[in-house]
């Protein structure tokens, strides 16, 4: 299953690191591509290709106007996350059988009830309010199981070892940071 | 097992709304606590404390000025989520068997070093750049599985009803809102 995220009304000045954040998380569990609306962001898109550059792997950040085309558009199956849908867990379970590509819609500030009919599956994480990052985090972790966790970023200029006392980075030409690598990371967006 | 989170660093003006996030995020999955520091923050604290008021359960935020006290002090086992560390789902395995109280620290922008080496387990969630509020979401998911999704938060004035089709929202004395309900929404924070 290919996953695309499509982010609904981003707003630059208040919704930036949110929005980085968001497609970051997408990329991270192995989201291919991520289509936002509202605004358009040319620092968000330079951060995220960015990332890219450094940290590997192929992922697209794209800008469209409306939401409806893409939704309407659509040749696979879309879920929408919102507070208001079935529970996560339950619906996973169905979501993870499609073999077709998915969309999953992430909310802005106010969502557009054609989203809501737009999409096959409306879905919940909690049923409380929390956040889109954590929501669309859960719900591609359900879908994936541990698999979404161990993604391959081929072609990156730095990658890190996993070490259980601290920072451990291999840098392009074999250089390595230790203990004090000062590296762009999760921690300075 | 009880989770408490540590957020470190907060900055009111720049991290106002990731950590309002990262807090319901936090709640949502069945924390008991978040402490954090950095700058205090009165608005957030509010904006916390109103959620818990709407939706209902025990949850406390808590401030202090140096998470010296509290990594020192705690009596339990610590986790610290960074990108560095051991793979989230293998730590995972060994963290959910813990019979003591969890603190789960969350880095803000500089991470001094005696956190890295005051936890029992550096924890990263895919060692790429991504978000702490996924981060947080994903270790918290795999340490309780899909109870995690699943809290009960008893008292509060409004309540989801799942709904495949969209909004349905339970208001204390019977009023039930569907469709058009606006209601505190993690879409609004």
């Amino acid at each position: 299953m290919t996953i695309t995220v499509l982010r609904l009304g981003h707003r630059p000045q208040r919704d930036k690191r949110l929005s980085t954040h968001l497609i970051l998380c997408a990329r991270a569990l192995g989201a291919e591509k991520v289509i936002y609306t509202g605004m358009r962001d040319p620092r968000l898109e330079e951060s995220i290709v960015s990332v890219v550059n450094e940290w590997g792997g192929s992922f697209d950040i794209e800008y469209t106007a409306s939401h409806r085309g893409v939704i309407r558009n659509w040749d696979g199956k879309i879920v929408h996350l919102t507070m208001y849908g079935l529970q996560a867990h339950e619906a996973a379970r169905e979501v993870k059988e499609i073999d077709e590509p998915l969309l999953i819609v992430v909310g802005g500030a106010k969502v557009p009830w054609d989203v809501y009919e737009g999409a096959d599956w409306n879905v919940s994480v909690t049923t409380q309010p929390h956040s889109e990052v954590s929501a669309l985090a859960i719900f591609m972790h359900l879908l994936q199981g541990d698999m979404a966790l161990q993604h391959e970023f081929p072609g990156g200029r730095l990658k890190i070892t996993p070490n259980p006392k601290g920072k451990d980075v291999e840098i392009e030409g074999g250089r390595r940071g230790r203990g004090s690598a000062k590296t762009k990371s999760s921690e300075s967006t």
